[in-house]
């Protein structure tokens, strides 16, 4: 197999691990010189490719790729750029392709949400349309960690530390204050169908009896008996109460337990 | 003079730095050991004092004082509990001179807010008034750096630390997106009557054109021209703009740029 080249780009909101991503791309790359020759970066994500602004990494030495793990933002630029649809898009998508095959690129990593792993769809079906194959990697940035075939989100493990992290903290707060003031903490959680994030705070527990004493998970209906319950039995045995709770969790009814009942007004049409 | 022990306590909602403090009192205690002799520390504020609830910090290493540098929380556990007036809680007041006597404490560091520092004052007139005196010392926690005399408040050095990495780090998530998407972020900081925090968000900037491009300080009335101007000169020369700016910031009218003008209804009296 001939020696290809490969196109990586970052796009929408930056995350805490995006840079890390773009770390393991390159690493990667550069263990199998058999198949992928140089990686270039789009400078501002996509828009790199469309105006064939492209950042040459193999000049780069090891260091400054290793050095992507703990830089902040997005390295080589990111961009709120969608493509749209081939349909109606079609000479963006023919451009794509042209710059891809004018650096001989096969390879297209795209580090970005939903909208960018749908891209990098619609320009694998474009590459075989017009008879030159690109392999098109949608690289996730999500905290969330129920992406289907997913094992584990680039962005599950930042998250995860950080929310263990400030139960933790919070928990140190309140165990300084708990005989004279606050007992029990609730900590709203991301997550709205998965638990993942809300489970995470379990990490800050080394011992039995260290917060969170409480997980509410939107998987398990919540017990409103049960829930006071336990409340009541962890303030009367570590003097405090932690709870991580995901937005997600629905009462008996199915409905949201963060759903205030409020509505926005009607508009009025005159 | 005779060599006399110290009582030191922590006070109200803890914050960074309030074991930093406690530490600052220990070491600088031990330094003097021809005035003061062991430094007790209250269990849970001033009510280890009320309950003679005391930890001997003497016999703890230089290494453990050392630590509390970098521990969360309030290591010796703070309180809510608020002494009132000696006209009308007299007895408490007299209760803590009881046990300061019965220790031998003629020091006493208390570590808080206002009411704390109040507090230590109430103690030192008391002390006087039954001819026990005792050496009150308030020792403020909070982030606030106008505090009448003081130099610098001992939690300010964080929160200046906190809010320029926040600027920071906004200011590299904005130049990644700035080609495309915003190009001006603005930063509303703490401070209603003084600068200083927002001031602090310039730490973040080492080379011109860094981010933040403008503070907006309350001390200075706002010129909208002059703002909307530096904002145009900003975006033009470095492609972005980042602004703190203070809650406390008023325009040519001295009304605060941060009212809403919407009030709480009244409420109905019937």
């Amino acid at each position: 197999m001939a020696v290809k080249n490969a196109f990586y780009a970052q796009s929408g909101g930056v995350t805490a691990v995006i840079n890390a991503s773009a770390c393991g791309v390159l690493q990667t790359a550069r263990q199998h010189p058999e198949e992928i020759g140089k990686v270039y970066a789009g400078r501002n994500g996509i828009i790199g490719a469309l105006t064939e602004d492209l950042i040459d990494t193999s000049v780069e030495s090891e260091d400054a790729i290793g050095a992507l793990k703990n830089t902040p933002g997005a390295a080589f630029g990111s961009c709120r750029y969608k493509l749209g649809s081939i349909h109606e898009h079609r000479a963006q998508y023919e451009r794509l392709i042209e710059v891809f095959q004018a650096h001989d690129i096969a390879f297209f990593f795209y580090n970005g949400g939903g909208d960018s792993l749908d891209t990098a769809y619609k320009v694998s079906q474009m590459g075989a349309g017009v008879g030159y194959p690109v392999a098109c990697i949608g690289i996730p940035k999500t905290i969330d960690n129920d992406l289907p075939i997913t094992d584990c989100s680039p962005g599950f493990g930042s998250a995860a530390k950080y929310i263990a992290t400030s139960v933790r903290e919070a928990a140190f707060d309140l165990a300084a204050m708990s005989r004279t003031s606050t007992q029990v903490f609730v900590l709203e959680v991301m997550g709205r169908h998965a638990g993942w994030t809300t489970a995470a705070c379990a990490l800050a527990a080394e011992r039995e009896g260290e917060a969170p004493h409480i997980l509410l998970l939107p998987e398990v209906v919540f017990d409103e008996a049960r829930f006071l319950a336990k409340v009541k039995e962890a303030t009367e045995r570590y003097g405090q109460c932690v709870i991580a709770v995901s937005e997600g969790v629905k009462g008996p009814d199915g409905e949201f337990l963060s759903a205030s009942g409020l509505r926005t007004p009607s508009a009025t049409h005159s």
